[in-house]
């Protein structure tokens, strides 16, 4: 008899022989609205036993067709982001050191800028595709470099311009989208040219976070702020579609706050969207 | 005075001056992820005083253009599955004895196995349209072979190859979506093609079969598994209006969970799919 | 140290330097299935602290390109339905006579009747716009005069024939649609025709009424009655938008109940809705 | 077959059989914080259905020992406070006129009123034994004569000085409580002296009102006003059982508030302290 | 890297060297009012994060004190009975021939007798000390005679008048508590009596079942029937305490029902009673 | 007209006249379980609308019987513990420097150290009244200094041993208990021995922190941490008469997490053991 396991969706692949890694960063920190995103990575985990293991959309068995490790939640502590960020630079650096594909469960989105650094730092040409309602392009938020308002543009300080592509955006202080014009790729409200940015990215390095608060509170109700008139369920599967066959070498999905969603409707949007964007890294 | 009288809608018609028959069969005893469709018939009863009983999709009154007599919901007992599928089997058998259309509502999605079986001895010719989120097709579920997962599989061990169209379906195993090519008509995603096949099926007689949750559960959050990626009402309302014209010999609507949505929209939801149901019924 | 001010996203303008005044309604006394439209106006004030000063819907920032006052809710009684339309009447009066527009956040949809009939008083040639669910042109409502229900025939007592517009109409009894006909111009389901509808406005006054549940449900469950079948989010700002240019002497925003939506999106939504409507009232 | 039936823990004596007649009274127009005990006595009938009909505390079973009729709910209209009191007058004043005892579910404690005055018309020596965690002693309130908060006050204006007991009061505004020490007899916090009291009284007619709001928010938060500080359920219990024995000819048990407590908790407790009163008024 | 493991308070002890066993048993097929106990063991185990592994009750480390493996939850079908009953017998059969305690969480309490069952038949001088708000002692239940509602009359079949002995019994049929006093040793309401029981019961083999219904809903309502008028969270720590010293051989905790209590209490208690119920066990 | 003022129970006094300063402290940065104590302050100042101004425990009214003035929120950053902690000692101190007396409403229990170091610096034989579940006596959590976890030693290195009284502790890991035997005087489970610590304070300074979590979770389920076993209300406030006539110069109430609790019970509890400190600090 063995200890209880439990993985996403039962993944059951040993670390030494996965190419995908998933991990959990449950750190809310820097939440400026309704915190909890620190619950999102045990949640889906737990709920993930209710999803099938095939997708109808790709054609892909996630059981058969990838293997994938599940490492289980950081042991984050409260109160020092900085802190928290080095633990989580520290775990996605050993995971690209061996050679696989980090795939984070946030926790909020600061928690993306780390294991950017930690992929870019192997893959200095990297190019981010950003899906969000928020621009997180803020010098600062309220006086702090580190906040989930500032990921991208503190992402965009590794990188630089020309490499961030960001999807969906619907919210913002003016002076980020007029900053954006000069240093991103911004698209409002939705997905539109996406097409057109992965054909352009073929064969390059792709680090794609996803801040689920892109999608319409009416099938995501469970986030930090809520920004009606998001992306539907669909059209956020369209997009997924469309990144296979890209070279992703990390990414995360960010941002579910299961409490605020009693239904669990937002838990069971969040682990489909893993499900689909683990196929797509997995698709050859 | 009289005792307290409680039927959906209101409905007034005596058994014997009734064209249909509405009953519920509160049961949810296979369910493998939340139950709690058996609060559905009683929670719909309730909540449709909140619902006009005029249709202006179809410019009909359901109380002024059709006769329905609302008989409550069966007394099953709880954990023998076998025992709760014969009373229903028995109920709606009289119904159709009766000459009168049966129209229950679930519970889960297995209720309608015994109602599909009680109509078919009528009908031995009979069609079943059915809307879902999942093939329910499965040869046995975790041994079991009476299952919300296997449902329309015993379904078509009656009706046999080519008698049963699915719309909708979204979820499955991949053997379920093999199978189902070679047994019945499968539409994944949408309802595209019901046009064609419901005038393929005029004039025969039909049981509809609607699991709820083919809705995106934005707008239909409370049921046991939930799917995103669903059709919106507005496709639900046209693929009913669809039916008119029909001979629609039973029919049924599961599924609603309503303790897993606490604002109300799905039994809402649940009350009026019923509502526009009943009126395609009763159109002449 | 001042004591704690409170407005609704933070206005700043004194009484006499604004154009604007948001007001509060809180009042739910002839609601006839879920009540609690009272606590709608306090929550928003509340929440408003979430969302964006700048739309990138309009690109304008509310602060910095409208001067608008927000005057905290009416106190007022319970159970005396007529007394509360006397105060919310002497109330809009007075702002209508200092030459600024009234933006009242309900309560229900019958607190719209007395701030109609206060512009009204100044603008004989009233126009209505108005966005709802149901028809609201009952003659009484169990007897009622004064109802949620009957709102829109008491303002047509006031402004006649051909002067209201009403879009998204998806719920009433049959005599209704059948009187609107007459007297009405009325959409069904959506809002096809709002913009020939505000060409033919252009330079007249018009009052903007917007019943919010209009909204689907899948978006905005947090009213009293719902009714799936709705419009989305991104048709309700499309419609918005629509009437910049208008001449409007007078809005309201009805019919959030916030407590039956704890996930807090229908209050996020009539954040925005109410953000919008300002600037496109404030818009030159 | 008949009609779907539904009566409280499944009632079923007919009128002109029964000794008691309940009913509900579904208005909470006065209500001045959060509405919603309108949903109380169709949620109760619901809920009825999970409680045993035997009483381990009166070893009594209420359907072998009590002859009980459910009428339903009075068909209410909203806004008119004034008209909805005329109509729970009129049918509390049948029930006492047929020499039955009237009990009913409310509907805010304002529907105590005219069930009082219907019982004192025919019993002038009238005592009210009074439950709460509110005087309800107030003259006006928000210069309204009929409101939740003046109910007591209305009560005495009928029965004059000597004649109310006030048990478990814990909020109010300081004048209520001087008003109290000459006209009532009030115990503040718990319900001491209830024996006593019901000594006093054997022989003579009594109404009994409960506002569930008595008990501690701990057991009972489904309600308008929370209040902490209150009694326990088995201290509700028991002062139910030292009833027993008097001349029990109205009673009411108000202020429940369904939706508030989701737990179902708060539902509960109201069907079982009913339960019980009833066997209280049944005994003999 | 490991996978993730997932046990209850994060118990460390392999199978071999473990003295206890706990498992889970996610069934409630036969639950009559609200399903959901499934949830329980799960959830439960999340939650025990929370929880300090500290008792200052009785001044024990459950890490340092006790050696406890958790096996996790046993993959049980759905609807059907039988086979259910037979995978929890076989699998406490195995820790009992293993000569360690099972104690095992539940689901509804029907999951108790073939854990019952297994230690009985090794201990057949077994005695049952049984916590509950219900007798449980019917012969059948709509027909059923493997239900929550006759778990203790089947336990009563195998080890005979005189063995059990159950307390706060507070709800049941009146023939229920009739057949008790020939067979069982039932207290009404609390715990009195428990020490002496536990007294003259020192050395012989016992079997502790707790149904958590025995709380009062103020601290457990996440159940499926609420029965107010329970024990104290206070009350159950002294019982458990009593325990201290006894030859426990098997024990269990039923009927948490999680989604019934959002505010998370239920399973907070669930989670320290269990621990408490471990201590008791593990002290010598 | 003037803009929407917003305060605790409607407080009225100008800064310059009160003798007692409210503000709230919404951070919740260093929780370690559930957050969002964030939202108590707004929240507690919004529901505190629904409380009598009168407290019939102490026959006193808190507009007539004390000045107090309620300042808001302070408006802190995120992610930021140390800065956090800066601006509320700022805050803190200018109030103790203007002679009135802070009542902070946190917040978790980590704020109350930056204020009791305000008060401290002006009072040195400054004594602790500390109400809790937890010892909060750890040296570090996870390796943080400041933390919720951490804030009575924090506050312990400021007075030193003897000066710190707690009560309720039921929650700790072993080695805070054996700590507090030298350094605290520490009260296991109630408030046994708090009328000789009041005694024994008389004439001295006193900061009185009240963690709401002392409270059961049956009466106040809406905190982070969720811990069985605590005090009634009723105990609370005898607890809080207790402290009538002590020289309190300093005084919080922490860890309310509003959205935990849908009932609003707990914010209610909140409210109303604000309103009673509030008296017994203005008491004379």
């Amino acid at each position: 008899m063995n200890k209880n396991i439990h993985t996403f969706l039962g993944f059951e692949s040993p670390y030494d022989e996965a190419d995908i890694v998933v991990f959990g960063s449950p750190y809310d920190g820097t939440t400026s609205f309704r915190p909890g995103t620190r619950f999102a990575p045990a949640t889906m985990r737990q709920e993930s036993y209710g999803l099938e293991t095939y997708s109808p959309y790709l054609d892909m068995d996630i059981i058969e067709d990838a293997a994938i490790f599940d490492g289980g939640d950081l042991d984050l502590p409260f109160g020092n982001t900085e802190r928290v960020l080095d633990m989580i630079h520290e775990y996605a650096s050993r995971v690209v050191h061996d050679e696989k594909v980090p795939v984070m469960i946030g926790g909020e989105h600061l928690v993306s800028y780390p294991a950017v650094k930690a992929v870019f730092e192997k893959y200095p040409d990297l190019h981010i595709i950003h899906f969000d309602a928020h621009t997180d392009l803020r010098e600062d938020y309220m006086g702090e470099k580190l906040s989930h308002a500032t990921v991208i543009r503190r992402a965009w300080e590794l990188v630089g311009d020309g490499r961030i592509h960001q999807f969906g955006i619907r919210s913002g202080e003016k002076v980020e989208f007029e900053w954006a014009k000069a240093h991103t790729s911004l698209t409002k409200f939705d997905c539109a040219g996406l097409e057109d940015a992965v054909e352009s990215l073929k064969g390059k390095p792709v680090y794609v976070t996803i801040d689920l608060d892109i999608l319409d509170p009416s099938i995501f109700p469970g986030t930090g702020t809520i920004e009606p008139g998001g992306i539907t369920f669909k059209e956020m599967m369209s997009a997924i579609d469309t990144l296979k066959g890209l070279n992703i070498v990390g990414a995360d999905v960010v941002e579910l706050s299961p409490h605020y969603d009693q239904s669990g409707t937002s838990t069971a949007v969040a682990c489909k969207v893993l499900r689909e964007l683990l196929l797509a890294i997995a698709y050859k």
